[in-house]
């Protein structure tokens, strides 16, 4: 498969495109042919057979992580390079994620441990990890992953790992799976959309001996780009979810 | 010196630490010695001389950048992790960033670059640049990071790099600079604090061979984590500051 | 014309229109006549031809302001109920706007300062205007509210004034002429869409003998409202405008 | 008693105060006497007697809301303004709330309603009540408001109410109270610090007659004023409280 490629418009509409010989790409201003692409530097500019010109790049994380395909909702790249800073993930470290989605964070999270680490992600549901898998293959990634088919409900295979991320509707119900898992200290996250769920994760946490609970949201405002009109832009996305982060702690007498 | 250390009290105030052999770690409820301290599992639970709880855990990059010994304005992991999402910062990255500061988005920086990568951090203030320096060392990220001690309007020796933010007051001074040592398509970054900095920046793009602008902001909001009494916290720290973003296009007829 | 009537679906959307006799309601759940709630009590339950229920209710302030014939942008009565507050808007007073623009603003105006204060209103455009005299004269405020077709750039003939508002792209240009208009000490406001505006009109109101200069933004987060899923709404709008206020001072020697 | 009076000086701290005969206002910064401010029109420019310029204004309901004596909490002039907006509170309203608190609210609807309109403030707490009233004493608005030191829980002697706003922590144990004192469609409003409460609140709305429920926060954010530092302030008061609106239905035989 083809590396993954940004065009960008005049419109400033941006297109993340895997670059395939013989292939076309499609706009409303025009066609260009993937082997006009092939071989050209990152920022060269180009036109469609109509002149329309188009800026070819590279896709950032960013870029790529927004444009997965998804057969659910992902974790955006806000959150995500949030989650790195607060689970301390850094090459080397091992990771446990539950559930896969369609792999946005999985992406991250891989990207983040290699070359020596590795991420184990958990999902009882097949197609959704298929389709992760195929867009970490994508981008090269998918060496660093373990994908398991499997309900962490029956536990999780893996120890004394540095860090664990639920993303799942009711992560309230494994923390003893996740404690067992993590290593004494190890950092424990979660994301929920809701208010309800985020009362009882943390209401969980607290019987279930993890310690330096937070709960933080990122707000992400976009601005429009005309130097001379610097404004907000009129809309955004103002909630992906309510991000939670505790640690593992040691029981007494352990 | 020792490895950074993060201790909790009940009030949930945290104090991160450096464990070296025959200190003391002091707090308002009693002292605690560091020997009782090494080699202990991350995790444990300790007490004071009076019997005041204390949780031993390894600081997360979070704890560490915002613990930093400081001379400046530090760059805040909420917008550090965003950083390395748009950057596309991943090992073997080749980044320069300028100014160095007080080190703390060169930390980040360094730990996401290795153990291929390489960040070179220049700034004018060498007092400062040796605090950095002190900093990086103390986590072990020294080795990844050159400093150079100059001023990037003489130029910036790297060249074809994969990154370059600018964290200086005046960054629209530096887009030739920056724009030689980007490869194609590279990716620039930079923060400010003020909407008139952005105004400045953002026409200076415009004009210098730079595409995708962008400008963004992420507000955290920190919630209470009583389960019984979920809301925000009565204050945040809303303004750190304007991320702009922009990628290196190649000029026509280069 | 009828009375202001708000109907809402099952689906929560709301309706606003005017009861008038012989007219019909049409949604695509089906019809109901305009006869069969003419004299209902507010609060009643209704159904359309097709069974569909539908609540009859007096829309609030807000709803109206939000629904009003438009053809500019309007000011929300986030920042309306909040104007009131900064300008001490209060019955008696006497308050100049301009520009008249739809109305929003004037209407929120005029509901406060009856039965004893009056509005003036400037607008250029006497297409404008008209559209606002319209929306002010459906909901019977238009008799505390004078609109003037002229420029303000020729003088504003009100003097002593409690409070004065511009909802202009240029207040700036304007600053000698609501000087001359206030009363000393008199509120000022004015809403911008750009930070460039702000710059501007905050540098022209420090020389121009106004005082107590503040920008504020209010940012209206609305939540779902199913009580088992509590959570901020996936979209909002999330700039309206900075609001800017101050005060007219005494030149020295008057 | 004196009337209130604003006085600001060149730091933009500003102090609300009484105007009386024969008294001293004392700064860091020197003194003056209540004698030289009196009959001074609003707006003037006068001098400690330390010759620190000080700026004479009469103080917006902003300001004299924000400098009230207090015993609890208030809310705020950006939450009262859109509690004017979302509940229709204008000239001629009944409105009735509970509890009084230290008559921030009050006041602001004392404001709207008068001259032929009344607010019946409810509060179990004698002390609170008669801060409150006279703090609405200060600025002349006693008049429009009975105070009623009863618990809601006994029932509310008003009905057919235009509107009705619960501050209390707890207004879910008095829907069947405000539902009986409203009139058909009236407007109902809350406000909460907590999401738990809201999740309550809300719960309770849906199995009490109530309809149009909206969850809604404002969120202030408060700029520099410094022209050529165009940014947000450092600090904020991120939370006040979620406001809760909806609107009273007929019961089906009513």
């Amino acid at each position: 498969m083809g590396a993954p490629a940004l065009l960008m418009g005049r419109d400033r509409k941006t297109s993340v495109i895997r670059l395939e010989p013989g292939a076309q790409f499609h706009t409303h201003r025009g066609t260009i042919a993937h082997d006009d692409l092939i071989g050209l530097r990152w920022g060269t500019r180009v036109s469609t057979h109509l002149g329309h010109p188009l800026m070819l790049l590279r896709p950032s994380t960013d870029d790529i992580v927004r444009n997965l395909e998804r057969s659910t909702q992902i974790i955006y790249p806000k959150d995500a390079g949030y989650i790195l800073m607060k689970l301390s993930i850094a090459p080397g470290c091992r990771v446990v994620e539950a559930g896969t989605g369609s792999g946005g964070l999985t992406l991250v999270l891989a990207n983040a441990v290699r070359p020596t680490g590795r991420v184990t992600s958990y999902d009882i549901r097949s197609d959704r990890q298929e389709l992760a898998r195929s867009n970490l293959e994508e981008v090269g990634l998918a060496d660093w992953v373990t994908f398991k088919n499997c309900d962490i409900a029956d536990g999780i295979e893996e120890c004394e790992l540095n860090a664990m991320f639920l993303d799942l509707p009711n992560p309230w119900d494994y923390l003893f799976q996740a404690h067992s898992a993590l290593a004494g200290g190890g950092f424990f996250g979660s994301i929920l959309p809701t208010a309800n769920q985020v009362i009882n994760l943390v209401a969980a946490l607290e019987t279930a001996d993890f310690g330096l609970v937070e709960v933080e949201e990122l707000m992400l405002r976009p601005y429009q780009t005309a130097s001379a009109r610097s404004r907000p832009k009129d809309r955004l996305k103002p909630h992906t979810g309510y991000l939670v982060f505790a640690r593992r702690l040691i029981p007494s007498g352990e």
